[in-house]
């Protein structure tokens, strides 16, 4: 078997060991659950604190402000489903964009279908970038909600969520600002009290944590109804017993991702230059993804070659990258089409996702598999 | 410090050795997303098919009957919630008991205030027992679900869910029945397809895999609306990137729970009797299960102590019990309520939950630890 080069992280990362460990002392050492009055259940208690308290340092923002779910899917949903449904008595506006989330977009789509909001979802320009002036045209009086992602998934786009949510709270002051920051979280700073939004998801496998945890910020003063009910866990807004294990290890992660943010940013930001002079030479390769995108995702296209070919092709020689997102598993890809790429150029589209952890050796065998691709499945175009 | 006598498996369970082992070795080595279409993704999707097949043959469904979420409060709001949406046009009715989980009876009353629904909460009689018949009676062309326990978590009551199923859908053949069997699961044998509920929940944490995973079953032909939405995992109904150490971990649990489980209910109930014999002869102590309650929980009152006070006691010579249910955390207890216990005996109550992995010294712990307290404690009445 070839050396790995996972190229994959914006769909998931490999959970860090030092995290790992960290999960598997407290399923068998700290096991209590936190609701339990005695000793163990204070202990997992403590444990779910100081992950609070840790991860609020990071994003500026209150412990009691941050509530752990299942993951970005469950945060975004909620944010969205129970926000309009704290608004929707006197405004019903959904605002979004053309290429959030799934997770973002079906919510707001089923509001538009079953619950009567008017949902608008401004599309990006051709080179990737959401224009604020289209966002906040459509903010009025009757907006109940916006939701923006920080960075898009598939092409790397970053969005000016600050100045975006000043200028829409200035137009609409009652208006709910959700953000997806699943993608930002632990590679951008993020402010929240500077940022000025109502509601911010994140999750832990994009950076190093487990699959199956993320959290909702809901920013203090805003009233947002649970999406589960049951017991009393997490002040009664998002009941179920805990996952004490994985929070503990999604603050580990995001202390570590925090730590390290700036000579993380630089090694990536190499990587990416690596590749991009590398397709500049080569001639043969497109880039999809905006100039000042997050250099930790680039997305490219290789003109005649469909993206699951090339993917194959280059899985087998263990270079892992993936054709839009690995939510969308295989289907059409809504992102690269709302920057007018569905044609040919969207369906060659390859997502090289990167990470600290990667090296110029990985950029060199996605390079070199690229152009094998193109000498070996001529035949197959 | 104490040896620890770890007697609240009903709140959650330690987590076995093994089963951390495979998480952590599935989140360093195993860990791609199962939607990636590379094979890091294919091995991780494997692994989630090989969980769902291992639950289904302990169940006796299918493997695409089983949809994996954070838990067993998850899986019953979605249930009830959803159950509900799909049945509403028709029929309004929502039949339950009052001792369900609170993550039952939430979901109720919230369909009850907010939704339309017609509630009913049949009360146990005096002795901890559902009677079939006071079930029934309340089952018309109006039913739309019925959500019923199948061992309570305070009192450890047994219900009859094959009967009471078979006689529900007699009456109400378009009603859709929902058993929660989270402290059932791993057990008690379980059948559905002869229990013949159409939804099913279960959870990871009452049976030493995590806390923070369970599932609900969801019988094939019946048609349930998601509680979130976005990206296709799960056949689309319930996405969002899969917690795959915690799936494989949650099969591997039952796996071991169903090999040892006539072996785990001799020793349990063995265990119990030694505690019940301890009881009967100290004469101070009463006990509120009942007689046919699961082995593995005793609800006993110390008349003229408080629980809290109690648990304390215990908890500071290493016994770990609880008062009421962990989820309730230290509030009246609904179920002690609900069978007439809501005076000074209800106060005083405890609820002790063994396992498998308890030995004769934790009972005797316990046993001691009740009698030191009526002799330290006099004062503190």
């Amino acid at each position: 078997m070839p050396r790995e080069h996972y190229l994959d992280n914006s769909a998931t990362t490999q959970v860090w060991p030092e995290v790992a460990d960290l999960v598997r002392e407290v399923l068998v050492e700290r096991y209590g659950n936190p609701s339990s009055l005695h000793s163990k259940g204070l202990e997992a208690e403590l444990l779910m604190k100081s992950a609070a308290a840790d991860l609020a340092r990071i994003l500026n923002c209150a412990p009691e402000e941050l509530y752990f779910t299942s993951g970005g899917t469950e945060a975004n949903n909620w944010a969205i489903l129970s926000g309009y449904e704290s608004r929707r008595r006197r405004a019903t506006g959904v605002i979004t964009t053309a290429f959030e989330h799934s997770s973002v977009l079906e919510p707001v789509q089923y509001l538009a279908e079953r619950q009567g909001a008017q949902a608008v979802f401004v599309a990006p320009d051709g080179e990737g970038h959401i224009r604020p002036v289209d966002v906040l045209e459509r903010v009025d009086g009757n907006t109940a909600l916006v939701s923006l992602m920080a960075v898009n998934n598939e092409i790397g786009t970053v969005l000016p969520i600050q100045a975006l949510t000043a200028a829409i709270k200035k137009k609409a002051p009652k208006a709910l600002v959700h953000c997806d920051g699943v993608q930002a979280f632990g590679k951008l700073p993020i402010n929240l009290k500077a940022w000025g939004v109502d509601l911010f998801t994140f999750t832990g496998h994009k950076i190093h944590a487990p699959k199956g945890v993320g959290a909702l910020y809901i920013k203090k003063g805003v009233h947002l109804p649970p999406l589960v009910r049951g017991g009393k866990q997490q002040r009664g807004l998002r009941p179920g017993t805990e996952n004490v294990a994985y929070a503990a290890a999604l603050a580990l992660a995001a202390k570590r991702c925090a730590k390290d943010r700036a000579r993380n940013m630089e090694r990536v930001t190499a990587l990416r230059d690596r590749l991009l002079a590398w397709a500049a030479a080569d001639g043969g390769v497109q880039i999809n993804s905006p100039q000042d995108a997050l250099p930790y995702i680039v997305n490219l296209s290789v003109p005649g070659f469909r993206s699951e070919t090339l993917l194959h092709f280059l899985a087998e020689r263990g270079v892992y990258v993936s054709s839009g997102s690995a939510c969308a598993k295989g289907g059409p890809s809504h992102v690269l089409a709302s920057i007018g790429l569905s044609g040919p150029r969207g369906d060659s589209a390859l997502r090289v996702s990167m990470d600290a952890g990667n090296t110029e050796e990985d950029i060199d065998a996605l390079c070199a598999g690229l152009e094998a691709a193109r000498q070996s499945l001529v035949g197959r175009r």
